[in-house]
């Protein structure tokens, strides 16, 4: 039996890069593995960052990001959606596999090297992060673990934690692989700097529940091929971010009519992005007015993750158990 | 109001150096402190020695522990007495402190230097144990450490780490005091090569529960003060091994005998030896019964520490709540 992993980082409201690049694959992965896919807001993962956590929006952000993933058609009765700090497992299993994983093995990952350049102080949790992660992914005995490129090491490790366990204490853990979300570093943003990131500010972003005029506002201004510089001049769509979000949110015909009038100038710009804005109404209203209405109720929305809590503790409970015999534990 | 924490590590069974050193004054704070006096077999912590570690013999270690301290005369009815691993809140709070913790003051440990140089391979969580003795002492609020002089670096940084999260997310954590047990270091082994311990194998030690002949066994061929060659030589007890365990076994009148005989030569080595072989019997063999009776017994240490994991909870449930809020995790 084949299982699917997903931590999901409660870091506020989703953008059109999180939906394209790894939301959209968990409603698919959910619609292929059912109960057997495996979501969960990582918010022990959120202390690790000393620069975002924030003790206030916590919880906050952790609803949201439930009522986000809920909205794009992720659905909770179908899949196991739940609260990593909900499940005290995770931390137990992390401190095992603490205890096989060499010090000098995080020291060289590469996401802690570049984050902890950053600090003054490094917290340890930073370089227990990839323990953790691993811990989250074991103790489901997932195999597949859809994550972005920069977690291809992490999950290498995991591997590698795996093996050592099942050599130290005996056979438990299969080995998961990653499916990269493919499209996640490829959305540029709005603003034409790069990829769009909610690190760079409002201005990179597309939020998934901003309002339509704001969405409005900062593609009218945004940048389009600079080699396009009069009306006339014919331009190149696939240098061109406004082409780019064409391809997501354009039917086929649309996108035709644009490709085809940019490269022989015979549509201007704002006409191109009114027709894109189209396409975005289209997609992103049905998500919003589901969001709306998860807001309206989110004591239903707190009972499905009191629900996937259960769920999860139903897997987790035993493989811990299972742990715990292989480590030696004293049994209660 | 004032709460006693300490650890016991689940090392097999314990030595004289250990019952004089420890255990002695775990009863007597028992005593004094009643069910705010809480004791861990800490078999989490034995995890990070990867040298010393054997999962088929954990829990029987961890149960040996237990059987040792309730024959020398800990109460489980009297004092909090459980297991480390069964309460996970042990590992949550670990967690949270980890990431409010400097990789640099973890580094700087000095047990920490000596055992990773020791290793070819260092496990994170022998980098990490001081995080987790933290969050056993922290969970409970204790302010009292009982605790031998090689801990003392580690109940400071404790006392950092409260002040940390106290000044992070709000007052929360008294800063605990270490109250060393200062005979601890001081018992030499019967081998006459240094402290008693373990480490040094068995020739090193007399155990709390070696059967009497084979302590005499060890006695017999222990080394005395060197100066006293013949038995007409006097001899001073004060360098000689013999005279540091009559001050142990010895009532006064005995002491007397033995100190004053040995400086007069009044009192050869053998029969100095045989007088401290009274003094033993009279000590152990009182321990050594009730350690057979509670083996004979094991169920009834079973629901003691499933009475101790039941009252440790009780504490450590409320105060990893508190945390919870502090820290902003969502409410189930």
């Amino acid at each position: 039996m084949s299982r699917v992993f997903s931590g999901i980082q409660p870091t506020g409201e989703p953008h059109i890069g999180n939906y394209f690049g790894a939301m959209q694959n968990y409603v698919k992965l959910g619609q292929d593995y059912g109960k057997n896919s495996i979501y969960c807001v990582v918010d022990l993962h959120a202390l690790t960052n000393p620069n975002a956590f924030d003790p206030a929006l916590l919880a906050q952000r952790t609803l949201d990001m439930a009522v986000a993933n809920f909205a794009v058609g992720l659905d909770p009765a179908q899949v196991t959606f739940f609260v990593q700090s909900q499940v005290p497992e995770h931390q137990e299993l992390s401190w095992v596999l603490t205890n096989i994983t060499p010090v000098g093995e995080l020291e060289r990952m590469t996401q802690y090297k570049d984050k902890a350049g950053q600090l003054e102080s490094v917290p340890a949790g930073l370089l227990m992060y990839p323990v953790l992660m691993a811990a989250d992914i074991l103790l489901y005995k997932a195999d597949t673990v859809p994550v972005g490129e920069d977690q291809t090491q992490h999950i290498e490790l995991t591997r590698e934690i795996a093996r050592k366990f099942n050599h130290t204490f005996g056979e438990t853990f299969p080995e998961p692989r990653a499916v990269n979300n493919k499209q996640a570093l490829r959305i540029p943003g709005v603003d034409g700097h790069g990829k769009m990131s909610k690190s760079k500010g409002e201005q990179s972003t597309i939020g998934l529940f901003e309002p339509l005029d704001s969405i409005w506002a900062k593609l009218r201004v945004a940048p389009t091929d600079p080699a396009r510089v009069r009306r006339t001049d014919p331009g190149d769509p696939d240098v061109c971010l406004v082409g780019d979000y064409h391809k997501l949110f354009s039917d086929d015909q649309t996108l035709r009519t644009v490709y085809d009038g940019c490269r022989s100038a015979g549509i201007g710009c704002v006409d191109c992005k009114k027709l894109l804005m189209t396409g975005i109404e289209e997609h992103l209203s049905p998500i919003q007015a589901r969001g709306e209405a998860l807001r309206a109720d989110l004591d239903s929305v707190r009972d499905a993750l009191a629900q996937g809590t259960r769920e999860a503790r139903a897997i987790a409970a035993p493989v811990m158990e299972e742990v715990r015999s292989k480590v030696g534990f004293l049994r209660p």
